[in-house]
């Protein structure tokens, strides 16, 4: 598991690696960024799993936060049932993320954390500041394309949980 | 046209030429946010376009918006009457942006969309986020420099326009 | 010195470099944002210089702003009065920042400047968006490892310094 404290493993600074793994983030931000909600999942392999938690919780070891996907199924569902409820105010999402850092942990895997910036703009025009927080992501090659094995969004702020209803 | 929705044409990932487009989208921002707004014609082409527009806007296809400068004099113009007219409250900006994200269109044009976040900074020292959003770019290279032959620049909010003086 | 109105001496394209030049600022934030304090004068050479400073005060050229550590000494003492002091209530930092711009002054040195955005989290949950500015760097290699021999946080409005505590 994604560790905030230690430090990586071994890093990882060969260039094609880290551009491919951030145009994996940029992709995948760009897809909620611009709506398109139901890309999502195709960002992971099929057991990927999928956590939004606080950095609170995260620093604890409670790993079950807010949104619990353990399968590319289960993001899939979330995401109709997201656009059925269809009761929340509309909003999108803009994100700037930082750069990666990658490392590859003692059994191999390879892992990226990304620090991002997300603001909210409702259909009103108002927009706020909405979370902040860090990506930290595993990530592994499936027939020649990066996706995502895991992606825990740690969230700096307790707050967000409330009004969370788009994907981070 | 840059298009907000479809996948692009064909996606570019040479490294050195994303490398030579963000430098490019830097340098832009750089010098809005240290105030060398009269440097911002020469990131263009002669015949290039600038234009500021909704979101909603832009997904109608209203791409006539709040600003809209078709030529690098034009632009120019409506930066130096900007500084003429100087009744606006003192401010400047800061942007961070995201990755770029490149794509070579059916006609062999340049085309590239990097997010971007700006802070809006009075000179009573508050500070709030002024405006996010993404740059559009369709870029040409003349003599051997990147330029923009087109920027859009689309507002995820729609409320910007009433206090917009200094370009995005 | 850095300068914030003029054009980079030699401007720097190695990609190479400004890998890892970004990933040193990249660490750095890191460090800060995960709370890793102690760190960041490992960042720096023995008499390395640490200033944050109001973008008013850095144009007067009054450098000598709200934060002035002229060595890693300094810098150390600093950090640890902070945890000892203890009277602040507790938040942490998220920290965005921009692709870095690269130059080689004339008299060879090594000089960066990257845009940074920072988001406070208070324990309450509450963020904001803290400062905005700039990183006006001068780095140097020991040993195979870059390090900052100077760095001059900028910052857009001249506000944040009573709230100041962690360094930005």
């Amino acid at each position: 598991m994604n560790d905030m404290s230690k430090p990586a493993a071994t890093r990882i600074t060969d260039p094609a690696l880290i551009a491919a793994v951030e145009r994996l983030q940029t992709d995948y931000v760009n897809a909620i960024d611009e709506e398109r909600y139901r890309d999502l999942p195709d960002f992971f392999i099929e057991a990927g799993r999928y956590r939004i938690v606080s950095r609170d919780n995260h620093r604890r070891g409670r790993l079950f936060g807010l949104v619990f996907c353990d399968s590319r199924a289960m993001l899939r569902d979330r995401i109709v049932s997201m656009f059925k409820a269809n009761i929340f105010e509309p909003h999108t999402y803009r994100h700037v993320t930082g750069r990666s850092t990658l490392s590859r942990a003692a059994d191999g895997t390879l892992e990226a954390r990304t620090s991002y910036m997300v603001a909210r703009i409702m259909h009103d025009g108002t927009q706020d500041l909405y979370s902040t927080g860090v990506y930290l992501d595993r990530i592994v090659e499936e027939n020649g394309t990066l996706l995502f094995s895991e992606k825990i969004v740690v969230t700096d702020s307790s707050r967000v949980d409330a009004l969370l209803v788009i994907p981070l």
